[in-house]
């Protein structure tokens, strides 16, 4: 059994919760305000906004030494819609990597909306969580997480695809924003 | 009618032009050789690979005056699968708009495989092709072709967000390439 350390409150948080706990796997939920509760969990989610993670590795980073951290954000800048705050070579979830060198960073979850994840499909199709990261057995941990917990999973490759990631969910966010798209749909993928 | 001409040979340029047969538009096929075949179609859609569009460009761009154009383009380091070949805060889209100011220039089809166009459906859903662009009407005029011919359209806005289609596009097709998802499958949106 893996426990799964999931940081926020809001509405992914409590999505990537019930994927944990469907797949028997162990849970433990820590709110952003909880600065007394320790991160114990083999994985670390920061199921927090994007804004809000240097926060939560500033109080919290010594606690994710040699832990699997995985990165959901997808950072808009949520005032215009049309650009992403990182820079153009970069990620979210490089930056973080920087800031956990005793992490293996992982990103997960930024292409699949709260309701898909919960109702576990995208419209006729299972949902599928693409996971990008450098280390293949911190990938396999949270993979058998996710399968366990009645998800598709696809690696797709290191922590480099991250950026085509969070520009893939940039686009499902504005088109979501738009109304082009249902919240509870979007991408799925054909395996 | 719209009559779209459709440069290349390849198999994409085989599916779109079954997509523009379909809908009963009128289509005039101009194989990358046929140097004395001037384009004459309303939309033209450049359905050669990412580097030889700036020789397509260079013997026929005054053709296009006036046009709308179509870049379909990933524009992929084929050797590495690992990075596109355009800066990272630019597209191939908007280098193409550059070259060819009199055009209205349009990204689109760069994230459904020939496969799926061909098809009309990835898995269980209809396939849906992504159009961005600055230009409504030229936008319009695609968008009416490609669901006269069986598909859904989503116009995701400026050609700005051709960018993240091209990171979507890349993602796809390395994807497909390390046998991950099918050539015939791949990304499907749920609307």
């Amino acid at each position: 059994m893996t426990t799964v350390t999931v940081i926020g409150t809001g509405n992914m948080a409590q999505a990537i919760s019930s994927v944990v706990s469907k797949g028997g796997n162990s849970l433990e939920l820590i709110g952003e305000d909880d600065k007394d509760k320790r991160a114990t969990g083999d994985i670390v989610v920061l199921a927090v906004p994007y804004p809000a993670v240097s926060d939560v590795i500033a109080a919290r980073g010594d606690q994710f030494a040699g832990k699997v951290v995985v990165d959901i954000t997808n950072p808009l800048n949520f005032e215009t819609f049309d650009s992403l705050t990182v820079a153009p070579d970069s990620s979210a979830a490089a930056e973080i990597a920087v800031a956990l060198p005793e992490s293996h960073v992982l990103k997960a979850f930024n292409t699949t909306f709260a309701g898909t994840l919960s109702a576990g499909t995208v419209g006729p199709l299972t949902t599928t969580v693409l996971i990008a990261g450098d280390d293949s057995g911190a990938k396999s941990l949270l993979a058998d997480v996710v399968t366990a917990g009645g998800l598709k999973v696809i690696d797709v490759g290191t922590l480099k695809r991250a950026r085509e990631m969070e520009a893939m969910g940039f686009l499902q966010i504005s088109l979501a924003a738009q109304e082009k798209i249902p919240w509870t749909g979007g991408f799925g993928i054909v395996t």
